[in-house]
């Protein structure tokens, strides 16, 4: 999670909302984070960011026995790509409670989806959501720009 | 969704779930077919495939004003990436009774997101679905390798 959280420190960087994760899968190591802006990519959120490196790499779009660290409780897409990937087990940090499709916004993995990985949260939240908020704070006066 | 449903062709050949979709914005036409396999990618359902090619070349990772065409009812993952790039029309052809998230599986435009496009379905429902059956078919009888 460590890790994840610099990833997300490098998003903040490049003036996108500092969100990081990494997935390890068979003793190896992908990190992401999110990266929407620089790459015009709607998609690019950390957890994809990360699946899809992980995925093109092992060279199976299917991810079994792999752990996904988030620092950011996963929105729907993410939710639904975990599903689609058949991640393992999903750690994440802070909760969003606006976009959060784990416990917050929605319960996906309670409504019946074809696979439900082994949850943990709260790992290291406090950090995770002092960027978060810290980066929307500056964004508020300026320090940062917003794009839309 | 004529171009979809040959976009969905196409993806059968590969072996892959025959579903494609296109996405049109500001006249310009972007396609996808589902490639999970072809690019071990979790997240290349055809709707993110072509909601990707259109946002990296149009140089904004939302897609203000476009319509988004697709054979088969968006699963959990898609639905969120639609949400994600504001797709402001959605026409899909057949329901996914186990798998859709617009009106079958669960309606997640009704659960609070914070955007909701315009939706239409039953677009070429029957072709589509047509499609879909065949290519299970033919999986069944071992004509088309089954890949898991």
């Amino acid at each position: 999670m460590k890790l994840a959280i610099e990833e997300a420190r490098a998003a903040a960087v490049k003036g996108e909302v500092p969100v990081g994760a990494v997935l390890v899968i068979s003793g190896r190591v992908f990190t992401g984070r999110n990266r929407v802006i620089t790459d015009s990519d709607p998609t690019a959120h950390a957890e994809i960011v990360a699946m899809r490196s992980a995925a093109r790499d092992v060279g199976n779009y299917r991810l079994p026995g792999s752990c996904l660290y988030v620092t950011l409780e996963p929105c729907i897409m993410c939710v639904g790509a975990i599903v689609q990937a058949r991640v393992e087990r999903l750690v994440y940090g802070a909760r969003d409670p606006r976009y959060g499709a784990v416990e917050s916004m929605l319960r996906v993995f309670d409504l019946g989806v074809n696979h439900k990985p082994i949850v943990r949260s709260g790992a290291l939240a406090e950090q995770a959501g002092e960027l978060l908020t810290k980066f929307f704070e500056a964004r508020r006066k300026g320090e940062v720009p917003k794009w839309s």
